[in-house]
């Protein structure tokens, strides 16, 4: 490509509703412009990675023996209210009518669809498995769109949906799908982990998330480098920190700590450290909707002082789904005090204890008097209180014991971009796609899916690849893979010859190279490229060239290495081939 | 590609709601499948064609120095509104609002987008020209979706958008994409023709239509086989037939013609060529609207009894263009008798007398007598009535001379695929698109819009290639190239052998191949892929091989015939690279 003859939009300011960096940097790069809130135009050079992405996902899918169809964007509600969606799906759903006044809607999601599709194509449990996947528009009708293509509300998405005739072959469908997205964001050049994510609809880790590795990133991740352990940290077992609770030895005492409400303020005051302290927090669940006077029943969840509480985790234990946070009012009529030194002795009206498995472990500890600056030391379980109920209710945290057993966790950053899930009969039963097993007995067909989200993987790229000049693309991504900067293209006759020598060479390299004949000043030339993030740049000048030489610069290079200018395009397209090999 | 991991879906029967038999058989060959009136599933097969059109399609736009973006389906109304078709455009608009309520729509088409992004994007003349193209899904709300692809409501279009500094520039731009069309069609291996469509905005050939001729198109279009001329029947100027007047040789004669009141029957009685008959059409314009009891003008239309009314020339003439037909009261009134026997001599009231051009320079001719049972023999113009006005008001026809001098029309019928259209400063001008010129001025951008309907050329080939079989597809656009048959693939190693290795050689020749692996009796397998219109079959039987022969059969071949097993692949690949290449 020569620049001459493509379109460079690229900007010196970033757009006053761009609140991250990919946003920034997508606009100021002239990859997207906006059209309506979380709705844009692909330009040319942001439609390039694009497709690159696309690519690589069809040739992965293909592989992995998915094969490709193309489902419309607009669906009728019949569907939808088939599945019981209809109802079900909030607002985000974009409900319209046509002419005639038929419902419809905007597809943010396939699974009716192709569900339709598969109860009016299989018949046979000899068709089976089967896998279909689309590249396709979807559209989103969020209430906050925002981070441009990363909470998009028109977006394009890869999204796949196997059947299989029992739940076996939907695990083995589900691998298939597990393997092939490692190797699609494997060969895109990020960084990622794929997360195990419990769905509770079929059990077993029935559902993954691929993430993206960036600080930016939404969602908080324990991983344990020694081993492929992911989960969201939500959703990551915390191991009992303590494995065995030692016998007391200090006396039960309360002792002053005026001004000192929370652990760290109390620690630091009794000069132990935090992990002697067990904070409090104090939930309520409601009793007989019906009677409004009934007593609400009060829990104080018991915590060790550096650990948080996971509110998931606690909404699955007995009795606790509905649970939530008890008033100061309610604080008071049970503990005689406001919230900032409460504990589990001495309460004014009975209250059920949880105490966390690693609180629960603990022993010597200081709690909170129920009594306005003042604590407790030397607490011990069953010696000074009941034994509590203990139960996972925290999040897990850096250095913990990793789930299974094979090293320590880490907390990373992450960005969804891609989703495999066991979704087993809920569509299948609701749409009645059955097919006849050998017996010739029908059955449902048991379904997976697996989405990819095409363009967000561009937004989550830059979060994980840039620097205060722009963009810095993995190879398989980048709208070029090399860009030929010449001094003076229209003015020297010797460098116009080696920038066309170089330009021909790498195209017959299969090399995906651009070619700025713009005309440009060479600090233009550099900021445009470098803000697009090309990962390879060579300098063809007339000083260089006297010696024989070309200016090479990675796109992570501090500086810039001069290469004999007869080896350049060679030395380059090996760069190029090794980064894609990767 | 082999068929055991791949989705074939062919039916026996047709569904009841196809008219036409490119619907019948895409949805017979298991291409489409219908989710809504107008919107439908393309199923593996049918995605495999439109694949390969967008490819052909993206090379030729790249080579004419188009550069491809991507626009959002939906679309704000805001942009709408300023370029005023929120209002104009009719119900085909899907218009919809978000949970914001705010007005969107789906975009049939992206004028408005372009342009907002031209004006956005493009400061100076030196940034012209430029033309952006997409791939894309559009939406047309159609009152009645029918003919599958043909007329969906939601289908793939290319469209492209060029924009020029001037007419001159536009003018260039029109050619790049009407040349690049005529490449496209030429690649896909269709039969076309570039007509001519006046769009009136610009003067000149300001707009081109791409027809795929079909016995079965929906317009009929005027070309000459000898030169480029090619226009709708409706646009086609028709020539005077007699280049000049003869000198009268007959008398004037009232004649009885009872019961013949059409020329046919007149000529028939009279025993003379349709050609010395004159038809005559009464039309009338209401005059002065504001007075209900004011009388209309009629006019007397005057064809040759051979020629059909051109209501699109008629609407062009002066005064005629709000024309109607008369009543049958206003023809008593003015003719003093009913329709069947009217003409041009002795009517009881005044009437305007239009001859076409035709009909002018025809002497000793037929007309009614304004009298039922008779007409008139022997009338000259001039010497028995007023010179006429004269016009050109009738379609051409066979036979006729072409407009271009240069040979003699004929009569075909196209499925309009491709729109090539100079829109001038429309967009420009209501949306504020400005660019500033050389004196840094700031002028209205000159636009061009160019469209391919993707899908609807699906339709198209097939409404030009198919037997009672099914479908006959040229090899560019056929999901295969080739399909191999063997017979017992899973009970004889020889067939499987020499499948799997002819399979090998034509996938290394770069052949699209399929290799029917499922295990179907012949009868089945050679019925699919004729439906599925590969263009090329190799049988491979027990039979043949024990001879060294391969049987091949091209899908318009009559008869199969037999290669030596070892050359066929080669033979079958140069007949594909034969084809490609015309």
């Amino acid at each position: 490509m020569k620049a001459s003859r493509f379109f460079i939009g690229t900007l010196k300011e970033a757009p006053a509703d761009a609140e991250i960096v990919s946003h920034k940097l997508m606009v100021r790069a002239g990859m997207i412009r906006r059209v309506a809130g979380g709705i844009y135009n692909y330009l040319p050079v942001g439609l390039r990675s694009i497709r690159k992405v696309e690519q690589i996902v069809r040739e992965e899918m293909n592989r992995a023996g998915a094969i490709e169809l193309l489902m419309p964007a607009v669906q009728p509600a019949e569907l939808w209210q088939e599945s019981g969606r209809w109802v079900k799906y909030g607002p985000e759903l974009l409900r319209f009518k046509d002419r005639k006044q038929a419902d419809f809607v905007m597809g943010p999601t396939h699974e009716e669809v192709v569900t339709d599709i598969a109860r009016n194509q299989i018949k046979s449990y000899r068709q089976l498995p089967v896998n279909f996947y689309q590249v396709q528009t979807k559209f989103r009708d969020e209430i906050r769109p925002r981070f441009g293509v990363m909470r998009g509300r028109e977006f394009i998405m890869k999204d796949a949906y196997s059947f299989d005739k029992d739940v076996d072959g939907l695990k083995e469908s589900y691998r298939k799908m597990y393997d092939a997205y490692t190797r699609i964001f494997t060969r895109l050049g990020l960084e990622f982990r794929a997360v195990a994510a419990d769905n509770g609809s079929i059990g077993g880790s029935g559902s993954h998330e691929f993430h993206v590795i960036a600080d930016t990133g939404e969602d908080a991740i324990a991983y344990c480098p020694t081993s492929e352990f992911a989960a969201n940290v939500e959703a990551a077992d915390a191991l009992p920190l303590v494995a065995e609770r030692a016998a007391p030895t200090e006396p039960m005492q309360k002792v002053a700590t005026p001004g000192a409400a929370k652990c760290e303020a109390v620690a630091d005051m009794l000069g132990i450290p935090l992990e002697r302290t067990i904070k409090s927090i104090v939930l309520a669940t409601d009793n007989n909707a019906d009677n409004e006077g009934a007593e609400p029943t009060i829990w104080l969840l018991l915590l060790r002082g550096d650990h948080d509480l996971n509110e998931i985790k606690v909404s699955k234990q007995p009795g606790l789904a509905d649970a939530r946070f008890a008033t100061e009012a309610e604080i008071v009529e049970w503990f005689g005090t406001p919230p900032g030194y409460l504990g589990p002795i001495g309460t004014k009206k009975p209250v059920n204890v949880i105490a966390d498995s690693t609180a629960a472990n603990m022993s010597d500890f200081v709690v909170g008097a129920n009594d306005a600056g003042y604590h407790i030391t030397g607490v011990n379980w069953g010696r000074d209180l009941p034994e509590p109920i203990v139960a996972d209710v925290r999040n897990v945290k850096k250095g913990d014991p990793s789930p299974d057993g094979k090293g320590v966790l880490d907390i990373c950053r992450g960005i969804e971009v891609g989703h495999v899930f066991q979704l087993g009969t809920r569509y299948s039963d609701a749409m009645n796609a059955t097919f006849l097993d050998e017996t010739g007995k029908p059955q449902p067909m048991v379904m997976g899916c697996y989405g990819i989200g095409i363009t967000r993987i561009l937004g989550a790229a830059i979060e994980q690849n840039f620097d205060d000049k722009g963009i810095i693309w993995p190879e398989a991504i980048a709208p070029f893979e090399v860009v030929l900067c010449p001094m003076g293209y229209d003015r020297s006759e010797l460098v116009r010859e080696h920038a066309d020598r170089l330009y021909g060479e790498l195209v017959a390299a299969g090399i995906d190279v651009i070619l700025d004949d713009r005309g440009e000043r060479p600090g233009v030339m550099f900021a445009d490229w470098e803000l697009i993030g090309v990962p390879h740049r060579l300098v063809i000048g007339e000083r260089g060239l006297k010696d024989g030489k070309i200016e090479y610069q990675g796109r992570r290079d501090a500086e810039a290495t001069l290469l004999p200018a007869g080896d350049a395009a060679a030395s380059v397209a090996q760069k190029v081939r090794a980064a894609l090999a990767r």
